[in-house]
């Protein structure tokens, strides 16, 4: 899969993911009422809202991008209809030969991950048979629980060739308060980018490993020394645009190879309709809307990557 | 919900959880073919199957214990299926009048979290309508991304009286890799048990605030610093029995009230009928096996908290 990736971003020459993070505020009054209409102000109401809003950016965005990064909270939300939409929204993603980033942050100890692992990247047994309930292509995860967390994801990915970003150094403002502590005088997110580069070893694809790793794009001098501690590992990057990431920050994250990151946009694709830059679209055009902004996304990334 | 956890823990001598983690393995052939017969060997039998072997175990432990844990990656493994039999689980559980931890450990930024937060133990709009979808009364939360994404289950836990268990030593082998980093000269859970201790501060019940922490029973010794740490944190204790801590460890994890823990035990208990000790119950009779093991299991404890 992780083949697959750096083959589309080739291809498309854009280090793009776009996260269908879909918050109802974000959905247009037309979609939400069309399925309140259909199945009330309920929990299958809301899952149906942003699932048709998903539908019809993936319809406008899919021929641009490599990959989409749905981002399980946000459906999970709502209960079993929202992970229904999850699901629907994965599966619809490949139809459009997407490569789909499961964005579900799990992590635990051994046989639970080993859960985590099979349920969302891998395959589960049922007597004599198997099933891929969830079956996204990679999938984020959270080391604080060290390398027995870890390790059930490395196998399951070995086995299906799938991959995970394994969180690094977070976006968000409070990432430092644990991740930045020096230990024996370093930070500690470089002993866990250290960790990301041994495991990455041993599941190498042909130039890039299945393992790689989350580096927000606020943090582009971290990301400068991580590159070099993780050179085999694709570093997915949130944080551009909305919180505050600029374009000229991210050219750390690349390799020379051109590769090496790609970064992802929520709400300033999805939501770009609410945006003043893209407000003649309306909200009825927000899928083109989103297409506006992907295309200039792409145009911006060309500054970092050259 | 603190005070109905600490007050059933009072009521029943019992500071013991249930960890409602069904492996398919678990199940007893006559459970696992009812199911499969009416379902199939499929998504839905194995969730039939889990929920079937729940209930019987909860009809047989409720009166003797406090609360219960539910392992959310043991049923998110089998897809929407799955996810429908922990929400089975949780509200039977509540119909037992049963406190339930959801060991779901979330944790992402700000408006991820407040999703995770929302679906798990608040609620979310929908139009004009609001809904408790998971509706468990605590959840696990992992703190590596610092605190803004903790602050939107403490916001959460205020407005609906629900709590958390942040992990700050967890009770697996590879848990020190990173938790156990010394940073100003004292390890990393150190630093995470006394930013714990500053949001219990600010979600105090009576006694014990809504905010407490994991910390494993196979680390007795730092059990003792850390109870010190976060002296109005319940501390929710994994790893005895099946993971090797034993009763005579946990005397560091209670405080001199007598409460401050509770003692989680999964496979110990609910795979109590697949172990020497309760092989004389049989398949057939699982939940008296487990019965008997929850019996066992409070005798014992009573040698850790006197």
């Amino acid at each position: 899969m992780i083949e697959k990736l750096t083959g589309k971003i080739r291809e498309t020459g854009a280090p793009v993911v776009v996260g269908l993070d879909p918050m109802l505020s974000y959905v247009p009054d037309g979609v939400k009422e069309k399925a309140f209409k259909e199945y009330g102000e309920t929990l299958e109401g809301a899952a149906e809202a942003i699932w048709q809003f998903n539908r019809q950016i993936v319809d406008a965005v899919y021929d641009l991008i490599p990959a989409v990064k749905p981002q399980i909270a946000m459906y999970e939300q709502f209960g079993i209809p929202g992970l229904k939409a999850f699901e629907k929204t994965v599966s619809y993603c490949h139809e459009k030969d997407l490569v789909v980033i499961g964005d579900i942050k799990r992590g635990d100890i051994g046989s639970t991950s080993a859960a985590y692992a099979a349920g969302h990247l891998g395959m589960v047994e049922v007597g004599s048979n198997r099933f891929a309930p969830f079956n996204e292509d990679f999938a984020t995860v959270n080391p604080y629980l060290g390398s027995d967390g870890v390790k059930p994801f490395l196998d399951v990915c070995k086995e299906y060739k799938k991959g995970i970003f394994v969180l690094v150094k977070t976006s968000n403002p409070s990432s430092g308060e644990f991740q930045d502590r020096l230990t024996d005088g370093r930070p500690l997110y470089e002993k866990v980018g250290e960790m990301v580069a041994s495991w990455a070893e041993s599941c190498m694809g042909e130039t890039y490993s299945y393992v790689g790793a989350v580096v927000g794009a606020t943090y582009p001098e971290m990301g400068r020394v991580l590159r070099r501690i993780m050179p085999k590992s694709m570093i997915l990057v949130p944080g551009y645009g909305a919180q505050g990431g600029k374009a000229e920050d991210l050219a750390p994250f690349f390799n020379p190879d051109g590769l090496g990151a790609i970064v992802n946009s929520s709400r300033g694709i999805i939501a770009a309709w609410k945006q003043e830059k893209y407000s003649a679209f309306g909200g009825d055009a927000f899928a083109d809307a989103s297409r506006a902004a992907v295309k200039d996304m792409i145009e911006d990334l060309k500054k970092a990557v050259g």
